[in-house]
């Protein structure tokens, strides 16, 4: 029989079994870089900004010239030029002067402060300066975004489009990156199908489909899927073919204690290391995960909304794991108002799939299916969680609820 | 001057302008249809199951001749023969007789309920039944998870990977979907450059980068991207020819009032209907949303880190309204605890970034950049947003944080 673990359990065992993946990794032009996990530490190439800018429009003043202006006591300046935009200033200042910079703009080399122009009159070919200014006042100094030579980006983490603009700002052309993984999905089960017409006994495939665009839009490369019967020979050819060619191996079905559930055996006809079977989550309890040769096998089970619930509560801790992520912050929630009593299930964490709808106040409903049945799972908005040690909630309860992150 | 809106007003304009886009669509096979926008009313091709079901491994019967079954009072039933996995049952019941059906099998066509097998027992050729039944017990019926021409898929909803995995369960193979729209990305400003090396003076471009690849994550095709000097003629040319071949013209600089701000006297020389210009959300102020051609174009910020909040902030209802789609929930977000004060700015709406770090309890820490500044963009892991009315969080204060969703 199963020897049930936790949830937490179950992620702290893959965050630990996936910590070796033998991973490749390339460069990459950071233009094509999205989503893809770095696998260097990367400098910049410059500093930013790499001159002196004014972040207003105003006067490039000598600051200890201006201490004590106010519009009491204003201090006339010469008008030395005007700095254009994008341009360098080759001016450079003295006591009695001051050059008009705009917002962004290059401040000559010598000036130590820029004095809004809000706070100014200009006076024949003199500004007046009406308000004091300290060292460095409305300037970005050379190197005060990011130094040339700091660190941008370092090794382990998701390459979002704000990371890329600051590569892009810092000069950084290309990247080295982990090759993204690659997957089998396998669907077992008799009655499982994918051609039409449909013979009566048989359904269609459900859990390829889901599970590979699941993993497609985590940046998971499903190279194949197929769907097999429940024939042990077909099924472990399958699975070892699968571990030759592939950095993961995904099946549902054939994953519980039964007859025709060949998951278990075939794990340990491999001698892989099967360290979870079995999950006190509902649905999802009949879950396998074990290791063959330093990969991953992943044992759904064969239902399609537990198996992709069970995917969902997994599948960023066996990304995290296999690249070397930090841990991820818990999931965001709306909290909402139930608008029926839901069960829990003690000793099991139930996951509740729920249609939000957001009217005067944000209302869940809880969607009740009988075991099987696949319309919830397009129609849930998210799904609320109900601890393993709690007996349900009421009608009326704020609960936390969790989209699908689509 | 700006006459400047709320984000809600803001919103709300969006969604008005938008509602009747010029929309193409096409046929595409649903393997391929990840993230797209359906662009009609999709009915299952069958009933799903589309046979009866069991939904235990048991022994199907007539619900009533085991209507006062128990463990005092055993029904002895003839074993009449056993349902394989994934084949047609031809086999009929009578008052007398039962069969075995696992779990997904087909049920006898006159069967009325299933016993599950550990309330059975089996004794010679009879089956002895410990425990009543009501009619239906244990069984999906044919249609009762989708009925045979039920609705599964309606327009106007992004296709995901739940709504496929139903798709293919009902038979469906091709979708009709609306093209993704096509974007047109400038970056305008005399100091901004996409050349190395760098001239004093000159900045890297960003806008284009984290633009582009912000839209690519949302399913918007980038087709283009271009940097141009703050030319009055050369924006406009572009900006007529980015009408003509995209369906989203999106700028970033040239929309604060001042010297070489050009946005919108070319949006007013294009007699583009105005719809917004300048919102009262800091930073990100000086934004443009106008119609030309019933064709949207943004104007956005100049500066990378307000583009992208002002992006990030609209760019969800922009996409609602030109694929009407449902209204979307508000933003999920984390509760945190946080480690400084920090400043509202009274009459606008405030999105503060921040740093989040997990440790024993949510923490989050605002991270403060200088105007012009990028590098807080890429470290920063959410933002906290503070009302126009709110002067500010306290030190300690929970607040509601919310993650980029990359």
């Amino acid at each position: 029989m199963f020897n049930v673990k936790t949830i937490d359990e179950t992620k702290t065992l893959l965050r630990k079994f996936t910590q070796d993946y033998g991973l490749k990794t390339f460069k990459i032009d950071i233009d094509a870089a999205l989503g893809y996990v770095s696998a260097e530490t990367v400098y910049s190439q410059t500093d930013v900004p790499h001159f002196n800018r004014s972040t207003v429009d105003g006067y490039a003043v000598f600051h200890n010239v201006v201490a004590f202006a106010s519009a009491s006591s204003i201090v006339p300046l010469a008008m030395r030029g005007i700095v254009e935009m994008g341009k360098p200033c080759d001016l450079l200042l003295d006591n009695e002067s001051c050059v008009y910079v705009p917002t962004g703009g290059h401040i000559p080399n010598n000036a130590t402060a820029v004095v809004m122009i809000e706070n100014t009159e200009v006076l024949g070919e003199d500004v007046l300066i009406k308000k004091r200014a300290s060292k460095w006042d409305n300037v970005l100094l050379k190197g005060s975004d990011i130094n040339h030579g700091a660190v941008v980006m370092k090794p382990n983490q998701v390459i979002t489009d704000r990371l890329i603009g600051v590569l892009k700002a810092t000069g950084v052309q290309a990247v080295t990156v982990f090759k993204p993984l690659t997957a089998l999905v396998i669907s077992t089960g008799d009655e499982i199908t994918d051609r039409l017409p449909l013979k009566t006994g048989r359904i269609l495939d459900i859990n390829t489909h889901t599970v590979k665009h699941y993993l497609h839009k985590h940046h998971v490369r499903v190279e194949k899927t197929v769907v097999i019967d429940d024939n042990f020979a077909v099924y472990k050819e399958t699975v070892i073919e699968g571990f030759k060619q592939y950095d993961l191996v995904i099946a549902s079905g054939g994953s519980s204690v039964g007859t025709h559930d060949y998951t278990f055996d075939i794990m340990q006809s491999l001698n892989a290391e099967i360290f979870v079977h079995g999950i006190s989550i509902k649905p999802g309890k009949p879950t396998i995960f074990a290791m063959h040769n330093n990969k991953l096998f992943v044992g759904l089970p064969g239902q399609p909304t537990s198996a992709y619930i069970v995917l969902h509560t997994f599948f960023s801790t066996i990304y995290a794991g296999i690249f070397r992520l930090k841990d991820s912050l818990p999931e965001a929630y709306l909290i909402a108002k139930l608008t029926q009593n839901v069960m829990g299930s003690l000793g099991r964490t139930t996951v509740q799939l729920v249609k939000i709808c957001n009217d005067d106040e944000i209302l869940v409903t809880p969607i009740h299916a009988k075991s099987g049945m696949i319309d919830a799972l397009s129609t849930a908005d998210g799904y609320i969680i109900i601890d393993a040690d709690c007996e349900g909630y009421s009608e009326g309860d704020s609960v936390h609820v969790y989209r699908w992150g689509d």
